[in-house]
């Protein structure tokens, strides 16, 4: 699959490089003869970050072209973005190039703001043309937003499962109004926020503690109908409305009228700003937001709940590890920031999930997978012994092969081998011993006869 | 300690929740006949999970009681919070009482709205009432605004001290202004998203998944400012303003603007939060959201970011474990839900996790905890053997008692047994080898003397 990106910077780079971890190649056009640097830098927070989200590892990274074209970059292109500066005459005039090379292939913009009717008036090819709106950092966040404006139904559903691919949720909006869905609470927190700062009332750093010590905690989870759906108990959102109702009488907001953004109140938030974050650069601050988000996608992801589970819906539709002949490569890996310790390695217990995820790929082998374990059978560790020869660093790629010693009636052994990809160095091995149980009695008995016929068959010892 | 809450329901239940689940004895008033099945049930989801965010036990649960008058309820408190119902008039009758039993302990208010000035109104004793406005779940979320009024300095330290003490992050608001900070922000965004629903623009649904799928992840760590700080790039805070300044010339909200809550449109928003969310009730939304909350906070601690750092430092805080005389108890802690995984109980890795905890646990005693780590000296665990003997499950409280069975020049050895607290069972037992290292080098060297001498000291083989 190839992506066209027309248009660099952050929020370009940040397409390029889903695009590329999926293992799609991709044409980017940028006239910025900077474009390759900020790209590349977007590229390296990305090659950081998104593979920590899976316990399995991304396809093969795609190909990274810079073409001096619009009209190269869409040729061949099975999906084209543009995110170009938010003009609309210079969206025109991009859109004009692609239609001279291109009339078909799905073609979705960037912006924040223009409705998808305003982008496509006047294009013979407006059929293929859509909103496609991400959130920065578009290599973490899962939400793109579609509005599908004049496109065709069949290419909006295309658009749809090819961002699906490549890791996106892709929310359809109903309706094409300025600014979308997001932006428009994003721009009514602003201007509050902008009311705050000049009247003295908090300051920067007050405002976004207010919002990450409370409400940013369950909006990251729940958003806010859900939430409030709580608060309404047993009544649930009617009994909310009504209770809460009164409030949207009372003098809550300052939201329409706006502040006057004159140089000294620019230069309030600017110093409010240097003195809550400037001890660190905005590099240090992207490696920051990337651990932190990459920390809640991976817990949410653990619950099941919300982003969390379209990371788990991605990493389920990823090519699974061809199992060849033993030894069996059970794990492949990327090794994610938070299995790491004050040591500055993987930590001891770490190593036991690498363990466990490899003995999850025996039993799913074997036919003891998740269909087995819902009929009430499973096999429980009752060993382990590791030896750890070498450390492993977040971030490092790992491969486990796994050999079956022994499966005879409710026993299985199995030996372990954590392997770095890029060398090949052993860095632990595990000797590790399972009983087959009942999850009803959970008492050990014997195992259905299938698995373990099929245990028996990859007994290599 | 004591606190008084008065007013009961899911704000007052959380008050005494949090309270109660530190150490603290706490007395509730409320006249409601079903207030106390209601703080049953806000007392229950606490219980779950509040003790998970913690690697160490909490204190010993303190005394709830019911009393019958509000001068009962204060009487010796250290501690007063007002959660009666929004209406002026009834917080004024309750605090006319309470100044009749006690003009001292330091009186904080939930309201969402009223500012200080408002309720101590015509009061002798306003010097020591304050707005503390917290978020729902109170016993998990950390923000609590403070809002001073008249209330004296020493006493609004006082109060942030007690607070910061049951795990809260108490923000001092600088100014009183309706509805304080976070409120305003979430009365903003209500306002918009009754707006898109009144229009047809969006679903609860949608609106929910625009705001968890992107922003609310950001918002959840960084908040508003730091977020934009870094799209600013380079530039940081002042390029940002520049460069989206103009938006807020654009028709980008309908905020002041308020739709009519006719019948028809609040049974509209009820009927599509049913179809959204119906399938759960409201107990299971609770537990869904806490345990999320959960998963985040502690995937925040282990970043050491937020609202994450906010729990790292509240647990620094609480006692540690009296080391007595050999076997030391080195761990004592809830099992959080996400150590669980498809069986059913306590993964095999995070067996792992109580041998590192315990390790360190003995390093601290034995001066190699973080100072000397900060030295570049460590030790690094090279095997370990584990016999898993009976299931541990989510919720468990658990301690590991752990014997030095050799301690000589860079060797280590350590035998950890880990039991179900309630009736001592013993759950998994763990022969753990470790070698001491320069963490320059990355080799193993000898510990410094006193460190050796220390271990030497513990050896009960």
């Amino acid at each position: 699959m190839k992506a066209a990106v027309i248009g660099g910077g952050v929020i370009g780079g940040g397409w390029a490089a889903r695009f590329l971890l999926n293992g799609w190649d991709v044409d980017v056009f940028d006239p910025d003869p900077d474009a390759q640097r900020k790209i590349g830098e977007v590229l390296a927070n990305a090659r950081d970050a998104l593979p920590m989200l899976y316990e399995t590892a991304l396809p093969a990274e795609g190909r990274l072209r810079f073409v001096a074209t619009v009209a190269d970059a869409v040729e061949g292109a099975d999906y084209i973005q543009e995110s170009v500066p938010e003009r609309l005459a210079l969206k025109h005039k991009v859109y004009a190039e692609i239609e001279a090379a291109n009339r078909n292939t799905p073609l979705g913009s960037s912006t924040s703001g223009f409705k998808p009717s305003d982008l496509g008036a006047g294009f013979a090819s407006a059929d293929r043309l859509f909103v496609a709106h991400p959130f920065n950092p578009v290599y973490l966040l899962p939400l793109v937003e579609l509005v599908p404006g004049a496109a065709a139904a069949g290419v909006v559903d295309q658009a749809t499962e090819l961002l699906r691919g490549v890791g996106f949720f892709p929310l359809r909006v109903r309706a094409e109004i300025d600014a979308h869905l997001a932006d428009r609470f994003l721009e009514a927190v602003w201007r509050e926020a902008l009311w705050l700062l000049h009247d003295d009332v908090a300051t920067t750093q007050e405002i976004d503690e207010a919002i990450r010590m409370g409400f940013g905690l369950r909006w990251a989870q729940m958003g806010l109908f859900e939430t409030y759906r709580i608060a309404g108990g047993e009544g649930g959102m009617a009994h909310f409305v009504e209770q809460f109702g009164p409030a949207l009488k009372w003098p809550w907001t300052k939201l329409m009228d706006v502040p006057d953004m004159t140089p000294d109140f620019a230069a309030k938030i600017g110093a409010q700003s240097d003195a809550q974050s400037g001890a660190r650069s905005i590099r240090e601050l992207e490696r920051l937001r990337d651990r932190n988000l990459v920390a809640i996608l991976r817990a949410l992801k653990r619950e099941g709940s919300g982003a969390g589970q379209v990371i788990a819906d991605h990493e389920a539709a990823l090519p699974a590890l061809d199992a060849g002949t033993g030894p069996y490569i059970t794990v492949r890996r990327v090794i994610p920031s938070d299995w790491t310790d004050y040591n500055g390695h993987m930590n001891e217990s770490r190593y036991g999930q690498i363990w466990s995820d490899a003995a999850d790929a025996i039993l799913s082998h074997v036919g003891a997978g998740p269909d087995y374990v819902a009929r009430g059978l499973s096999y429980f560790t009752v060993e382990t012994n590791t030896r750890f020869l070498a450390e492993t660093l977040a971030g490092e790629a790992v491969m486990c092969e796994t050999e079956v010693t022994l499966g005879e009636g409710k026993k299985l052994a199995l030996e372990h081998c954590m392997k770095r990809a890029s060398d090949g160095a052993v860095l632990a091995t595990c000797g590790q011993f399972l009983l087959h149980v009942s999850l009803e009695t959970r008492a050990s008995c014997a195992p259905e006869p299938a698995v373990e016929a099929a245990v028996r068959a990859l007994v290599t010892v």
